[in-house]
């Protein structure tokens, strides 16, 4: 996709912490403002509304909006989530104020497609991967759209061991209870950012590994593609990673295997995502 | 899918001993005719037309093939595959000779679109599944049609525990290792039909209960359905199964989690599936 075909999209991406809302300018290039996300929902929609305004966009065609789930982006309603302050709340509401049609999707999702469609899997028809962070966010793309199900993917929740550790998610030995941030650091004794010894993140990259075989298998996408703040470590989690992957992954052709690569955008994919998903809109 | 709407469409199921061409007659019974699978792929062909033309199909429209795999189904090209005589075959070849239009896939595809749009998926959006077998076949159909990723999906060769049992596919700990008719052969020193040790089957159910957790958080499917020769077993196998499933899959909702059935058209899905696939096409 090119950027010129994304001019007068906006992209809300909304986190515990910050709001981002961004466009694409009239030379390519992205512009983001950011506000600290607001504890009263209708103060936040009002701020969003505020931050396209300051962004000057001529004709303003749709906002995208990426937020923590669970949620129904069919309608548009995000429920209790831990990590934001509002209580069943629905992004209708931003649509009435400001006049603009809206578009909801969650935060993996909407990162993957930014990802998918401006970063790493740019080009790639079949994109799948995770968000590492403080859960495991997976995300699938499929011709440049985010793909659901009946409700939302969650590869992150597949289970790697059933007398594995106990998850949040009320499971026994999801990848998340393996290699999420909460998990290493319940495990270790540190978070990811403070955790050097390489044996430890032997053992999170092979269940990160046998994790990313198992997306292969049941999407067969060209690329797989992690984003998330624990990339920020690099080769401690890459170069094990990759060589229990090519030593686990042998079921397809060596040509048809999907690489396992780093995300590109880094804390933008979420911002680009929902300006993408503006454009593009939903699959169904 | 209405029976009315698949007449004049051919399925022929491919198998290791026999072939099966079937088709629905004017009154929306379906006719079979089958003979044993020839070692020759020219005569093959040829008995295919053969049999097409005994049914007295007043216009054919469409001929779907379903063939154990690996196979190419955008060329049409069947490669070397143990269960069958021939080796690089393309259905070309039938289409040239027939002067009717072939398509292809593989057979637990097309069973899994024959369960899924007239057997016990009918009237659900997403189904994915298993065919249980000497191998484990994966399918999953979605609006009707039969999902591909870059090549077909197959979740039988999930790994559910990197340190399993060693898989036909090159892996190791595969769902196939854990729960195929060979592995349990392998592993108990008799076939399924013969296997009657509860503990035995508790076993499997456990395996399989974890494949199909899996299946359900990277599809999110309406239902999950299970087809193949094993499912004649029974409670043996579906009551520890079923208890297992739900004790493992807690991340959705009640409501959201895709109950497992057994499939409805027994050992017609494959040829029933294959006269859908000459219906709909596929997806891409």
């Amino acid at each position: 996709m090119r950027r010129e075909e994304l001019i007068g999209f906006v992209g809300v991406d909304i986190g515990g912490q910050s709001t981002r809302v961004g466009i694409f300018d009239q030379r390519g290039r992205l512009k983001v403002i950011s506000f600290p996300t607001e504890g009263n929902f209708r103060t936040e929609c009002e701020a969003i509304v505020t931050a396209i305004k300051k962004l000057n966009v001529d004709r303003v065609r749709r906002i995208g909006v990426g937020s923590p789930g669970p949620l129904d982006w069919k309608k548009r309603l995000v429920y209790d989530t831990p990590n934001l302050p509002w209580r069943k709340v629905n992004f209708g509401l931003l649509e009435e104020m400001s006049g603009w049609s809206v578009l909801l999707d969650n935060d993996a999702n909407v990162a993957g497609l930014g990802e998918a469609t401006m970063g790493r899997g740019r080009g790639k028809r079949f994109i799948a991967g995770f968000t590492l962070g403080t859960g495991i966010g997976h995300f699938q793309v499929k011709d440049g759209r985010i793909y659901h199900g009946r409700l939302d993917v969650e590869a992150g929740h597949q289970i790697l061991d059933p007398q594995g550790p106990k998850c949040n998610c009320g499971q026994r030995g999801c990848l998340e209870a393996f290699v999420s941030a909460v998990a290493i650091e319940r495990r270790y004794g540190k978070p990811p950012h403070l955790l050097n010894d390489p044996k430890a993140w032997k053992e999170i990259a092979y269940r990160l590994a046998q994790g990313l075989v198992n997306v292969a298998v049941h999407t067969s996408p060209d690329v797989l593609i992690l984003t998330g703040g624990m990339l920020a470590r690099g080769r401690l989690l890459f170069d094990p990673l990759r060589r229990y992957y090519e030593a686990m992954l042998k079921v397809y052709p060596p040509a048809y295997r999907p690489p396992v690569l780093a995300a590109q955008l880094g804390d933008k994919a979420g911002v680009v995502g929902a300006i993408v998903l503006a454009k593009v809109g939903h699959s169904d």
